[in-house]
């Protein structure tokens, strides 16, 4: 691993501690599975160091994340309890619609999805939480139901230390600007190749 | 997301159920960060789905992933006192060593390293847990400390169902031959290269 040293010192005016303490646009993109994965555990550290963590799932089927729920649910609790950790917010967007497989309009999944996106921009206004998960949030923008220009502006311009992590395919390419970290999953070698579904508690 | 439909249905003789629920190898490889991070996010739904996790730290730096750890031990002692998810057990190799950092010989890393290897052999001849975490595995393999071939022999004949995924750059190709999902974490884009360094809680 290497051990931090940055590769390019540039001439922004700030300080090492400054820009060390920037909050951080991070996006992970990519074909394989482990996007949101990888948004998730890094949300447990930002847990352990205290940070407040609101996730928002932008699902577009009916598979929900229920096993990192549960998990940080019950993280949400030992903090509630004991003071270790941070408290833990979860949102699902439009709870309860699929927009795979169940019947709706498209204007009805549209208007579910800016209005997570409205939210968002609410608790990024008030610093609400110190990391944000927006898991699947690319799809949104790649259907045109939320702005990507609005949503790199309103990013640009979060108050205060507020972390977001934005996963899902096919970012746009002014995201992947605006963002400070880009991470694309790429698919080595997958059992489905070989025959074999996803399994519950490893897979999904 | 795919549904989950295999591209092939292979002609091993065995139904979709037994295929289903056969153990994983995985290994996370590549030069992004993100490897270690995944896995700890799979071991998340793990915890939920009710199976036992084992964690097995190679570490090369004194930076020890203290995030996770924090966040699984409370996790485990949710487990022992609701009984909700599954017990965590969580071992540093060679605890207090460094590979990088402290005097030592590199005979006392190796045996470290392979007293490490010894203890996941008895865990997995015993089936003590259902998902083993082998986090930067890759490395004791890649300086010859541990034999690759011994590896792949010992998982390819583990009992039960017992999965595992190893993290770490440079996984030989013998394991990921040996490996059901290998998922390659790809730069796309780090602030490093904005001349800023990792902040706690976000990036280590």
């Amino acid at each position: 691993m290497p051990q931090g040293k940055p590769s390019v010192v540039p001439e922004d005016g700030l300080t090492t501690r400054q820009r060390r303490n920037r909050p951080l646009v991070v996006v992970h993109t990519g074909e394989m599975k482990g996007k949101s994965t990888a948004a998730f555990g890094l949300a447990l550290r930002a847990w352990n160091a205290g940070i407040p963590i609101g996730v928002f799932q932008f699902v577009k089927s009916a598979k929900w994340k229920v096993g990192e729920e549960s998990a940080f649910k019950a993280l949400g609790r030992v903090h509630e309890q004991t003071g270790e950790g941070a408290p833990v917010a979860w949102h699902k967007m439009g709870e309860g619609w699929s927009w795979t497989q169940r019947p709706g309009t498209e204007e009805d999944h549209a208007a579910d999805a800016r209005e997570g996106w409205a939210q968002i921009q609410r608790d990024l206004a008030a610093e609400t939480h110190g990391l944000y998960v927006l898991d699947e949030f690319t799809y949104p923008m790649t259907w045109g139901w939320v702005d990507v220009d609005e949503v790199v502006s309103v990013l640009r311009d979060r108050p205060g230390t507020q972390h977001v992590v934005i996963t899902g395919r096919g970012a746009d390419p002014r995201l992947v600007e605006a963002a400070d970290l880009v991470v694309e999953m790429t698919k080595v070698k997958h059992p489905m190749d070989a025959g074999q579904k996803g399994q519950r508690g490893i897979e999904w």
